[in-house]
């Protein structure tokens, strides 16, 4: 049987986990927390199942999930979507990316994006015939060089994929690049996707800069945001995808014949559980802590960090330490200190290497100070 | 924007569910069950979020309810599947069947479906650049003409779709059609997806030819199932796919960039309710009942049944009633005489109208007796 995606082996998230759990590291490198979600939302699942809502939702998402979804992008973003034509709920943030980019991408569609990149949108581009121009970002930084975006551009471009807050860098997007990319996109048939799934987690007050600020951007994207990161329960596996009604209209098609629906009660209780603000409003703060926390520590190392504006990864360089590539140093760092990190080289199709691991801070104190006092050691 | 998939509208699912909810009509269109999933499975789920089991699963799936499945599957079947490399857990029956497609279906790849059809088959296979070859078969008894297919094979025919038990006609497959199949693919490079999601709803003492009771068959086909159907908890989205691990391989790169993993928490549950075989070892009986009371009732009426071996679904036809098109006759029957059921000419790429209707009757004994109260009327 010919592969059709021949380059792909097992995600670097499950092998440095599968690694981790192998040799009882402190496990930093998969993107999820090591404490729990709430115990209302769990009590608010508990009570959707109880109450019978155990059958097909409706192939778009419950109502009422919708609705809270319409009403915070609103009070948030300043930006109205109809939840019956615009919004859909999805298995996950990862599923809606593929998802929007199975709907639109057609054989030899050009889709831009940019390296380090999390590695589901490459295939869901090849696999749809598309064509992927990935540009290389670099620390410390890695902005976005949109004179380069600008000559990437033709009429074969179909869709720029962004990210902010980005994972795996932790860097977000500035009103600067906003205005680039509007400047870029004007006039031009090219679509945006916007992963967003980090859009709670934003620090230092910055603003999250998400396409649904921008009516000019807005109106020619899909936006995918997700309940695992900001709720704590990465593992239920409840995202959407918001989009104008001409692009959402040929998301559903795709989401129909590819999961049809969503967990029903799971729904329920987020519908529920986001009528309190203070569930999401106060993520940065509980975040902010703790990365401020575990910076403090990994200043004690012979680790140099990198910025963290956003999301839940502090990225850190090695170059006082050791000459290793990063994905070498990241499995002796797991079997020999303890501690799993996942290698940004993965991010890149080219594997390119600027010695940069990644760390995942959403972890009890305890565990954090138990990974700096393991990192001390090197 | 150019549509994917330009034909296509909402599924008649969501539509005749619609249509039940706003005029109050008795709905027995989209398969689900108006009664609800055993309390004992929900306190297990509530047990698993309790305990922690929030973040992600592995991306295969959990490794106890692999477990409990490769059991089952060997008791039943007879074969031996392993649960690291040849199981994976699907969000529904519909993301496995989409995944299973798009892990091997390449442009111009042909691939054989038998109309009337499960609605998500086509659609999958267009989007990879694959060519569905219809076979349409005929009521009463929806036999596959085994000499028809051998001459649509060539050697672009890459994959054979079956599905039994039958959704929507209640038909299963016979030893006889276990025989020719199996006579067919003899040395052919022809694969099998094996839509197997009713395995457990069948009557009569009838036995399930599952594919995997058959070595020649199994080893190149993707079974699929689900928890949904089985465990009255449609809304759970909790399936799986199995196949030998040169095919499993190919699913998983394509799985896990469309949806990572599944819900974590019914994962762990569904894999505790599994100890007990009396959960699915019960059910034929249990439907069987509901088949029987139902069939007894329709017999009153003026619609004529069709055979019913298998699935939750009864069809009928009507010929003493009227000669409308099922179609509109379904929209009828719905707004007039307040009950409703899914035009089985909407499972036909061509609408071909047999006059056949289908009524789901995962339902219980008050909502058939009313149903049938209804049907009298006409
Ligand atoms: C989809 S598993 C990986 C989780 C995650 O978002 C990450 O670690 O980057
Ligand atoms: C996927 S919604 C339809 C449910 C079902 O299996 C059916 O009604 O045929």
């Amino acid at each position: 049987i010919i592969s059709k995606l021949p380059q792909t082996g097992t995600t670097i998230f499950t092998v440095m986990s599968a690694l981790a759990n192998e040799v009882g590291a402190i496990n930093l490198s998969q993107g999820f927390p090591d404490f729990d979600t709430s115990p209302e939302l769990i009590k608010l699942v508990n009570t959707a199942m109880k109450k019978g809502h155990n059958q097909y939702a409706p192939m778009p998402g419950v109502q009422s999930l919708r609705e809270r979804i319409a009403e915070k992008t609103e009070k948030l973003y300043g930006a109205v979507y109809n939840p019956d034509t615009e919004i859909t709920i999805t298995a996950g943030g990862t599923q809606a990316i593929f998802t929007a980019i199975t709907a639109v991408i057609n054989p030899n569609d050009e889709v831009i994006i940019f390296e380090p990149a999390f590695d589901c949108y490459a295939p869901a581009i090849k696999l749809m015939g598309g064509i992927v121009k990935s540009l290389e970002l670099e620390p410390p930084d890695y902005r976005i060089p949109w004179d380069m975006v600008k000559r990437l551009i033709n009429s074969k471009t179909r869709m720029i994929i962004l990210n902010s807050p980005h994972n795996p860098t932790a860097t977000i997007l500035h009103k600067e690049d906003i205005d680039e990319l509007s400047a870029l996109v004007k006039n031009q048939d090219i679509l945006i996707l916007s992963d967003e799934v980090y859009e709670h987690l934003i620090y230092d007050g910055e603003t999250h800069h998400s396409m649904a600020r921008y009516p000019e951007l807005q109106q020619r994207s899909f936006i995918v945001a997700s309940f695992g990161k900001p709720f704590h329960a990465t593992g239920w596996k409840v995202g959407y995808c918001m989009a104008p009604a001409f692009l959402m209209s040929e998301f559903r098609k795709i989401h129909q014949f590819l999961v049809f629906s969503v967990n029903a009660p799971l729904q329920y209780a987020i519908a529920a559980y986001l009528k309190d603000e203070n569930t999401y409003l106060s993520l940065p703060e509980f975040f902010e802590k703790k990365r401020d926390y575990f910076r403090k520590g990994l200043e004690q190392t012979k680790f140099k960090l990198l910025p963290c504006s956003g999301s839940y990864f502090q990225s850190v360089t090695f170059d006082d330490i050791t000459n290793e590539k990063d994905s070498d140093f990241s499995l002796r760092l797991t079997k020999e200190f303890g501690v799993a990190a996942i290698p940004t080289s993965a991010f890149y199709t080219k594997g390119t290497d600027h010695h940069v691991l990644r760390f995942c801070f959403a972890k009890r104190q305890e565990t954090l100070d138990k990974a700096v006092e393991r990192l001390l050691k090197i």
